[in-house]
């Protein structure tokens, strides 16, 4: 087909007529799906009904060494969840803390904690007169809402395949003290899939802010979350990279069992250098005296160990993959060489990103709602809910059943075509009305 | 026996002898037992192990209204865990929001957004030159833990067998804007086990502080928590008082299952006034995508319905009550009369409070310890650690076996005479040298 930016105006509305007639059937429908957030759907969460036996009434609660895992105390969690989640983030257990059942309440936590009592003894971020984070775009939305509560000014990063744009990064922390963190889902990213490259992992690691408590909050969110066994991205380990060159305190790792387990009722971890675990204990002994130890005792014993675990990740592969593909497959059946939108194809993650022409986001998310599919708001993926370009949308295959989603694709791509014709039709219409006042002009 | 007051030197030192001696032979017993904190003992925490049945891989993992507990969302908790906190808390379920596995996780956080967003649109306390608070004395040392970690000055404020010293608080709040908060657990205290009387409460629903952002922080942390059927103490439910009184919003009160299922992986919740619960959810909704569901569905699937939740409580007070009365008698049997000590004798909670002469508690605590016992710090139950008299001790008398809790119990009183002993001589001698001094000033 012709690409639409190549169509004359009246082939765009004879295309647009049988567009709207399409989409007006679809309308018919009163279809209700949900597209909009990363949920794992049913048979995902099924896979983990076994963790629901993992400890029964006759269970024995104690821990390796001796721990009665019913009872109060172990602030950090138990060694038994430390070595699992360790071997999944790829850390040595001493730099592991288990928190509760979301790694996201753990950031906002560490934002909360460096705003009320600074970070390793640094003035207290509530005490300066600005404080700034820098944010690869588009990204997620939850971790610009925590940065936005907190009234700091958030700067965009773009986003390029292999990561944030790191000229931009180093430049900007080297200059500002102001600057205190970054966030960053470093594999499989959302919206995009994208996982950063070794080069950028490398120059994070490097990096040389102005702020002595500037850090890293490093999202590892899908860090086990591939769709293929054999087509995996491979991300080099932070903690150990910035150990190597000689910046130890400059990460917060997070990473959580919620995609891997239920969302909600997972357990969350951190890994840091020793120096920021001692500074982070002394505010969570006054914060807590420990997190639920049994859930812990629990995930531990479902999985095992690590291979129970990566067993477990090919199972979710293998129901998601197919949607992923699906997705993927209609798009490139229904809009390849049109020119009006282009998309990601991850190997892993829970998102697709796609990026329409400027100014068609919010039309096209809207007009999806009108037909009952409701997707991430347009903006979402920007701080301020702000998409400069009115371009991204993010594609969450995960939840709906493949039929559902099958019919949601082939609406979405309707609706782009749809959007996108009413607005090149717009453009060319005042290029014409430009042009034939330009003629007019010179004429007078 | 005669008051260790009346005695004279000659006879408190032939007594002492013999409390030396029955020391040393503790010492060589070479006991560790812990009565340091409130924890619930083993033959109580099996009483819970059915928790773990209460879903199991063919559950039904949804609520009522369709709700997978298994997936993300449901900030506030789920329908069916608030019916059941509610009935626990004497609360209207919309008045309810269920967290994680800690209240005083909530209450933690609860200071912290004040510190750094403010109360319902007052000024964020981080701005403030100074925040003070009321700590009833003696009380709970993680309470005390927190306004400390954030910096708040702590005033005392005496406890009596009725509750805080009404006259005071009164006076303080309406006087000082400063204080934005009071410590408080009404029923059972921590550590006396005292119940606030009807007029307390009626007093603390009538207060007319001078900040408007003054929360009275209400930890129902005993709530259901009765040592006995039929001898039970009544506490008049606060939030419909303040809402009677014209002060809908002055209260936030906390409660959780954990001593009721597990320390660490029981529910928390809060109830307060609709205002407060939207101020709050602000915050939370930037924190958290939600709570731990499988859980509280876990716990109402345990419990069905308040009622079980009741019997429950009973059989935990099947296996303390006789822990409360031995101690109790040990503590009747070995020291009324001698004029060194008074305790408290609760009808439920988890503490008895001892206070010994002036001067001695850190003596007795110390050498407890050196015989093998440990006991909460001295000085745990104030603000700073500083007990200016130096006189409360808290005991726990839940977790140990019965059996060593009589020898520890037996030590306890030991230690108190032997500590008494010679604090008296000490002093007796003092009052001597004091006299014979006056004597000779007098002559010259």
């Amino acid at each position: 087909m012709k690409p639409y930016t190549a169509m004359s105006v009246e082939e765009l509305q004879h295309e647009l007529e049988g567009l709207r007639k399409e989409y007006r059937r679809y309308q018919a429908l009163e279809m209700t799906l949900d597209m909009s957030r990363g949920k794992p759907c049913k048979e995902q969460l099924d896979l983990s009904m076994g963790l629901m036996d993992a400890l029964n009434s006759d269970a024995d609660m104690y821990c390796e060494d001796g721990t009665d895992c019913r009872n109060y105390g172990v602030l950090t969690g138990i060694d038994e969840a430390k070595v699992l989640l360790s071997d999944m983030m790829e850390n040595n257990p001493d730099n592991i803390i288990i928190f509760g059942n979301s790694s996201l309440n753990v950031m906002y936590d560490c934002i909360s904690r460096s705003y009320t009592h600074g970070v390793m003894g640094n003035t207290p971020w509530c005490k300066l007169d600005k404080v700034k984070w820098l944010c690869p775009v588009p990204g997620y939305d939850r971790h610009f809402g925590i940065t936005e509560y907190f009234g700091i000014e958030m700067i965009n990063v773009p986003m390029t395949p292999e990561g944030p744009d790191m000229d931009m990064v180093e430049k900007l922390v080297a200059a500002d003290e102001a600057i205190k963190g970054i966030w960053c889902v470093p594999k499989y990213s959302n919206p995009q899939g994208y996982s950063y490259s070794d080069e950028t992992v490398r120059r994070f690691a490097r990096l040389k802010p102005a702020a002595r408590d500037f850090r890293i909050y490093w999202d590892n969110a899908y860090g086990i979350h591939h769709l293929y066994d054999d087509h995996q991205d491979h991300l080099i380990e932070i903690l150990a990279e910035c150990k190597r060159a000689g910046n130890p305190d400059l990460v917060y790792k997070f990473a959580s069992t919620s995609k891997i387990t239920f969302p909600g009722s997972g357990i969350a971890a951190m890994a840091t250098s020793l120096n920021n675990m001692e500074d982070i204990k002394k505010q969570m002994k006054r914060q807590t005296i420990g997190y639920d130890k049994v859930n812990q005792l629990r995930h531990v014993r479902f999985f095992k160990d690590i291979h129970g675990m990566v067993e477990h990740m090919r199972k979710h592969a293998d129901i998601i993959r197919p949607k992923f593909e699906m997705v993927e497959s209609i798009f490139d059946e229904n809009l390849s060489g049109l020119e009006i939108g282009a998309w990601t194809k991850p190997k892993g993650g829970y998102f697709i990103s796609f990026d329409a022409l400027p100014g068609c986001a919010k039309a096209i998310v809207d007009k999806c709602k009108k037909a009952g599919v409701k997707l991430t708001d347009a903006g979402a993926t920007y701080p301020y809910h702000k998409d400069p370009q009115d371009a991204n949308i993010r594609i969450a295959p995960t939840y709906p059943p493949i039929e559902d989603l099958k019919t949601a694709a082939t609406l979405f791509t309707l609706v782009v075509k749809l959007v996108s014709a009413e607005k090149l039709i717009a453009e060319k219409k005042n290029e014409t009305v430009a042009a034939v006042e330009q003629e007019m002009d010179e004429k007078k």
